[in-house]
C-alpha cells in the first residue's frame, strides 16, 4: 500500500426531509447567494423547500448553471457576489452545479485572473467562501470532495482544479429528491460513479485490501440498484443506495494509497467538448476500450475484478478478463447508455481532431503508467468505432 | 436506510516515516503534552522520534496510562496540563491511551467535576483542547472517532461518552510501529476491529448496501490478514490493512443509517472491570453466545454473513447460520483467543455477580431491539461457559 493521506470535512445529512436542517446548518445572518440549473428544481418543490428552509436570511438566487458549467457562466455569479456581498453559497441541483458553485467560492476571494485558477489546478487558491450544498442528482460525488471541473467554451475546454478550501462544509442529500429525474440522468448518474470506481481499481494491485473490497462493493451495489432504478423510481432504498455510492465513488476515500487511472475522464472530456456527448456516455464509450488495450498491465487486477464483482469463476485468466470487460459492457447497455463513437454519429474521420485537442490540453502520458500517449489514444478511440 | 449524519474531520496521514510530519501537524507555538503507557515506547525508539519531530516546541510528558485508562490515572493528566499550561495534547499508544487524552481534552475545559462527563456521556462537553495521536495498536479506531472509554477504578464501572469536540485533529498510523507488538496485541486488536464490525452488521436488514458490502470487506479482509499479522510479522502490507481495517471499524462510516447492536461490548466491558479479562478476550467470549441466542432476530443478516464472508454457500439457512457462528469462534481460536467464560477460570457461580453490575450500570435493554434485558444476559453468559 502506499502513503496517503485521508482527510474530509464535509458533513453529509442524509435521508427524507433533511433539506429542513438548512436552517441550523446556514450561519443565521449569512447573506446566502443559491446557485441551480434550470427550472426542475422550481418545477418539483425542491426551490421553494430550501428558500423556506433558509428562513429570514437574506437571499439572491443565481439560475442557469449549464451541464459541464461554463467558465463564462461562472464569472458572471461571481460578480453578483461581489456587488451584493454575498457571503454565503448554496448549490442546489447535481455535480455541474456544485463543480460551478466551488469555481464561484475560490474567485471570489481570488485576486488576480480567475482563469489562473483552472492553469494552476487550484494550487494558488489559498482561500473560498463557505458553501453547502442540496444535491439532487448522484453522479459526480462532488457534494463531498475538493474537485471541480470547469469548461471554457471560447477554447473547448474542460479544466479540473481542486484545493481543500472548497470542501462543501456540508451536503444535504435526500433520495426522495431524485424520483422526478429522467431516466437518462439516473443512468448517467450510475455510469459516472461506476467508472469513477474503476479508475481508482483497476490498475496493478498493491496489496490494498480494505481499499479494494470498498471499490468491488460499490461496484457490486450499482450493478445490483442500478437496473432496478430505471424501473422501481420510486423505490426509496434503491435510490438512496446509489446515492451512497456515488458520494463514496469519489470522496477519496476508495483512492487513497493505491494507484489510479483516469485516462477514460481525460478522454471522454474531450468527446462532450467536441461534439456535446454526455459526461457518462463518454465514459461508457472509452472505458472497454482502454481496459482491452491495457489487458496486459491490467491482468493481475482484471482477474480479481472478474472474479470477486462478476463471479467469473471458471475458464483461463485470459478468458476472465474478456468475459470482464464484455459484461462491463452490458451493464452499461442494460443501462440504457451506448459504447461505441459509431452510435453518437463519430466515425474515424473524428478521431485527429480528437487526438489534436489532447495534445492542446497537454494529456500525452495518461493512466497509472504515464504510457497512454497520444497514438495510444487513438488507438483506443480507434477501438471504441 | 434510515436517515443519518456522517462527518468525521480527523486527518489521518497514513505510512511508513509519517512521524516527521508532526512538525507541520501541530501548531508552532503549542506548549505540548505527550501521553503515554509504559515503556514500549521508550525501548522502540518512538517516543525520541516523536520528540525530535516536536523540534524546539515546549514538550513535557504524562507516561503510565494503563489498558482501560482510569479515571484516577487521567484526573493527574489534567491537573498537570492546568498546571503547566498545555494548549495541545499529543497522545503516543494504543486506544487507551487514546480514550484517556480524549478525556484529558474535555476535562481541561470543564468548569465543574469531571465525573459528570461520564454521567451524562459528554451531552455536556462544549470545548477541549486539540490533540493529535500517533497510533502504535491497531484496534480500538478511537484514532478517527470522537468516543472513549473511562474506567473508575472504585466503582469496577467502564463508562463511555462521546463528543464533536474530541475527534483528533490528526492521526499519524505508520504501520511498522506495529512490527513489535507482542502477538497477543496483534490478535486482541484484529478481534476487537472484527467484532466492531460485526455490531454495527449483523442486525436486521435496512436495505443499506454499501455499508453492508464495506463492512463485509473488513470482515473479509481482518479474516484473510489477522492470522498472515501472527506469523509474517515484518509484512508491511499485512499490518498496513490491518490498521486500516480497524480505523475503518469504528470511525464511524459502516455504521451509518443501519441498526446497531453493541451488547457484545456492553457485556464484555464488566467482565474486563471485574476479572480483568482483556476487553478483546471479553468479545470473543460474548459474541458467539449472542448470536446463538438471538439467531431468530438475526436470521437474515446471519445467512448474508454465511454466504458473502465465510462463503457457506451449499445447505439450509439454518445450518448456513450455524457454520458462520462455528466460523467465527474457529476465527478467534486462529487468532489465539480463547472463547469460553471456563477458559478464563470463570464458572456458573460468577454470573449473578456480572448481572449484577449490569443491573447496576442500567444495562438492562441491550441488542438493536433493546430487548436483551437481565435474564438473557445470563443465558448469553451460560451459553459461554
Amino acid at each position: 500500500m502506499n502513503n496517503f493521506e485521508l482527510y474530509n470535512p464535509t458533513k453529509l445529512c442524509f435521508g427524507k426531509g433533511q433539506i429542513a436542517q438548512l436552517n441550523t446548518l446556514v450561519p443565521e445572518n449569512a447573506k446566502v447567494l443559491v446557485l441551480f440549473g434550470g427550472g426542475s428544481i422550481k418545477r418539483n418543490g425542491t426551490l421553494d423547500e430550501v428558500t423556506a428552509a433558509l428562513g429570514d436570511r437574506k437571499v439572491s438566487f443565481f439560475e442557469g448553471i449549464e451541464a459541464n458549467p461554463s467558465y463564462e457562466t461562472m464569472l458572471r455569479a461571481v460578480t453578483q457576489v461581489k456587488d451584493e456581498n454575498i457571503d454565503f453559497l448554496l448549490a442546489v441541483g447535481g455535480g455541474s452545479v456544485i463543480d460551478g458553485t466551488k469555481f464561484v467560492a475560490a474567485a471570489a476571494k481570488f485576486d488576480s485572473e480567475p482563469w489562473d485558477i483552472l492553469l494552476k489546478m487550484g494550487a494558488n487558491v489559498s482561500a473560498a467562501l463557505p458553501f453547502g450544498t442540496v444535491l439532487t442528482l448522484p453522479a459526480t460525488g462532488s457534494e463531498m470532495n475538493s474537485g471541480s471541473v470547469i469548461t471554457k467554451k471560447a477554447e473547448n475546454a474542460k479544466l479540473f482544479f481542486g484545493s481543500v478550501f472548497v470542501y462543501p462544509q456540508f451536503s444535504i442529500l435526500d433520495p426522495t429528491k431524485t424520483y422526478s429525474l429522467p431516466e437518462k440522468q439516473i443512468a448517467n448518474g450510475v455510469v459516472d460513479a461506476f467508472v469513477h470506481t474503476i479508475e481508482q481499481y483497476l490498475t496493478y494491485p498493491v496489496n490494498a485490501a480494505v481499499q479494494d473490497r470498498f471499490a468491488e462493493g460499490l461496484l457490486l451495489t450499482l450493478i445490483e440498484q442500478g437496473p432496478r432504478a430505471l424501473i422501481e423510481k420510486e423505490n426509496y432504498d434503491v435510490r438512496a443506495n446509489i446515492m451512497f455510492s456515488a458520494t463514496m465513488a469519489l470522496n477519496g476515500l476508495i483512492g487513497v494509497g493505491v494507484p489510479q487511472d483516469w485516462s477514460t475522464h481525460m478522454i471522454g472530456h474531450e468527446l462532450t467538448a467536441l461534439f456535446g456527448i454526455d459526461h457518462a456516455q463518454t465514459l461508457a464509450i472509452v472505458l472497454p476500450s482502454v481496459l482491452r488495450e491495457k489487458e496486459a498491465q491490467k491482468h493481475e487486477k482484471l482477474v480479481q475484478y472478474a472474479e470477486r464483482v462478476w463471479n467469473i469463476i471458471d475458464g483461463d485468466n485470459a478468458t476472465k478478463t474478456a468475459q470482464a470487460i464484455a459484461k462491463t459492457e452490458e451493464f452499461f447497455h442494460t443501462m440504457g447508455i451506448k459504447t461505441k463513437l459509431s452510435d453518437y454519429g463519430l466515425s474515424e474521420s473524428d478521431i485527429a481532431n480528437i487526438i489534436k485537442q489532447l495534445e492542446a490540453h497537454e494529456r500525452t502520458a495518461l493512466g497509472e503508467h504515464q504510457d497512454i500517449d497520444l497514438a495510444t489514444s487513438a488507438r483506443i478511440l480507434r477501438n471504441s468505432l
